[in-house]
């Protein structure tokens, strides 16, 4: 079956899946999850061909450790598989959401409710995981979905695949084309021109991919751009928390695009508090680039340089850039000019300049005293993630089953005619009833 | 100044206009309200010397009496804009607006809270009123607008434009880089390629203008492609309501996107329902096509043979295709294959048919008893209206001040790091507040 064939039977799988009740959608979930633990021998199995054959290429130099170690399956991971299902299964049902009523005249009531979105295409690399992940999501928010996945996770995806399908058999009102696996490289980009047929594109991998899809792609896309957060010291900080924050931004995991790149302190506080993070920093393995303020501090040692194209770049690594400013607003001027709109945050006690800040700053998530590396939807409450999306259309931020669903207005009425409106014989009253 | 500069100006202007108080942003729009009634001169004559120029290309034949007709500003149409403005006004406040509250955990409390786009392109032919129209929801919600106009109305909007900085030269807090004029053709593709300084782009104008603005955008775009709305006439119809409804759709304002183009008529109601309207659709200068079933009706006359291309045409006048299906199904597969995804109604007494119909059609709007032709802002009681969407995506359906706004994430702690959370010292809350 071509690629557009999948896509127009996923079209109408949608639109019988956009009907299921909740219920159902539920129990569905609940026979996946148990399908995964079931077939825990069989994943296992065809993850350790794919393992197999990723090592070979891993040695030929055709395969980069990073996609390897993403490759593997264990008891551990088809648990947290199951695991994740069954806490999308247990998320309030997103579709049907009342989000406003609007009595337009007596007897003509207009109602604007949350819907699917439809068909959404899902593109990924390695993380066989993902297939239970998003099917999940999609299943749940009365999505189709087309999945995508590499060819050195082809046997893990289709066994995944199929256990999935063999679930949803049960459950004769859900439709199996709601899931499609496709897998080689031309899929992509026939996918990419199906606007008629798929209404959301989700690349999921590296910064590079996720651009090449956007920039290939005649479907809106959701992923994320650069992720070049700041975290802000104020003079009227709590150096200590700004000790935590700054060290946890930075550290804890350096190549999620939620990680500190640009630290950014009040040269007020900076001789006191920098010494400190510096040397903490160095011993975590971090090198430390600054501005010439920042190279002149006493008590610190084997610092870089930093450029202006530091100010531009997401490490993704264990590097930090440093500079000290005159205050908030130079702050924030900096991260207007080399933000990525992604997470900025301020350490500071000042209520006033705090709410400043978080007025002030053009980003996704704008934090108080709080480590970047919260901006993620498990942390978020979400339960599960699409993605993190540095757009301001649709959704912005980590996204959860809320990216998966648009709303349609329903009207009702008693015959009503908009000529009876035009020749005065009748007026609106648009009383918001909710 | 070239418009990568105009567009950066804006860019800056509208990070201190999101923080500008609602208050204040009130007190402007009614300052270029009253600016607006006090420049009626000014604006007649600018005007004046716009319609007789484009007499001369009418004359010429360089211009269609369309576009002119939607040129000419009256004393009457000057009154509509200053009122329009206030009526912008006096909407409730779109920022700020609290979308959910969570506490991750104790001390540590996410806030999603609506905040502006922050540049909007608008791109428009004729129609002056556009200018102060857009120019009040954009500075309602906070962003600043970039206007391309048509040069047949240089001169209006030039005036408009300039009586609309002219007010807010007295608000010291509102820069006057909001708002933004733009002529030449040329202006319009630097515009579309704008992505880092331009958030959204609106055009308003003929679908294939609409379509060669998306074909050509770097920036997402907001605008209704095709509207090929039906209405539906079920078995369980009252036929009076029926035959007003079906006559609205198709004959009170057929230009506009949300007119009818197709009827589809239960074929048990089809030899009651239909000669009555037919008849009354000739009467009102309307081309009846009709599937075979229709055409072998007794009791018409003077119809044309529908063929396959008629069901996927938008006339956007007098014309009307009918089709005669077996029930309610039939009629949604129909929608399925040649809905534009608009509006689409059903005229029925059935609760039952109504729910499905309602929960299984995907389009914007889904209307019970009530002509496609309420698809509108206006009507809706948004106030004012950005245009109607078609896409699923950020907005659908008529869009309001809604349109011109996204959200941001504000988290508040005090001083949580997430090595915390993954080493298991601290666990997740995840309490919903609102």
């Amino acid at each position: 079956m071509n690629v557009a064939e999948v896509a127009r039977r996923a079209r109408a799988a949608s639109r019988l899946l956009a009907t299921v009740p909740h219920e159902l959608r539920v129990a569905a979930l609940e026979a996946a999850a148990d399908a995964i633990v079931a077939g825990k021998t069989e994943i296992l199995n065809a993850n350790q061909r794919d393992c197999e054959q990723a090592l070979q290429a891993l040695a030929a130099g055709q395969m980069k450790p990073a996609l390897f170690e993403r490759l593997r399956i264990t008891e551990q991971s088809i648990k947290q598989m199951a695991a994740g299902v069954r806490e999308v299964a247990a998320l309030p049902d997103p579709l049907g959401r009342s989000l406003a009523v609007t009595e337009l005249d007596e007897g003509l009531t207009l109602y604007k409710e949350s819907c699917p979105i439809g068909v959404v295409g899902i593109i990924f690399e390695a993380r066989p995981e993902i297939v239970p992940q998003i099917a999940a999501l999609a299943l749940k928010s009365g999505n189709s979905v087309i999945l995508k996945g590499g060819t050195e996770a082809i046997q893990s995806n289709q066994v995944l695949f199929s256990i999935w399908r063999e679930a949803l058999r049960q459950f004769a009102e859900i439709p199996l084309e709601v899931i499609n696996l496709l897998y080689t490289r031309d899929d992509v980009s026939e996918m990419l021109s199906l606007a008629d047929d798929i209404d959301l594109i989700i690349p999921r991998g590296s910064q590079e991919f996720v651009k090449h899809v956007a920039e290939h792609s005649r479907i809106p896309v959701l992923g994320h751009g650069e992720g070049i957060c700041h975290v802000y010291v104020d003079l009227a900080a709590d150096l200590l928390k700004a000790l935590s924050i700054a060290f946890d931004s930075k550290v804890q995991y350096p190549a999620a695009c939620n990680a500190m790149e640009t630290l950014l302190v009040h040269k007020e506080v900076a001789a006191e508090f920098l010494p400190d993070l510096i040397a903490r920093y160095q011993v975590a393995g971090v090198e430390v680039r600054g501005c010439p303020l920042t190279l002149a501090l006493k008590d610190v040692a084997g610092l870089v340089a930093a450029s202006e194209e530091d100010w531009a770049t997401e490490y993704s690594d264990l590097i930090v850039s440093i500079r000290i400013v005159t205050g908030v607003d130079e702050a924030i001027a900096h991260i207007d000019q080399f933000g990525s709109g992604h997470t900025d945050a301020i350490v500071t006690e000042d209520q006033a300049t705090a709410a400043h800040f978080l007025e002030r700053v053009d980003a996704a998530g704008v934090y108080v005293n709080a480590s970047t590396r919260f901006a993620d939807g498990f942390r978020y409450g979400f339960g599960a993630e699409l993605g993190i999306s540095t757009s301001k259309l649709h959704a912005r931020g980590p996204v959860g089953l809320d990216g998966l669903t648009t709303y349609k207005y329903k009207l009702i009425g008693e015959g009503q005619t908009v000529a009876s409106y035009v020749d005065g014989e009748r007026s609106f009253k648009h009383r918001r009833v909710r």
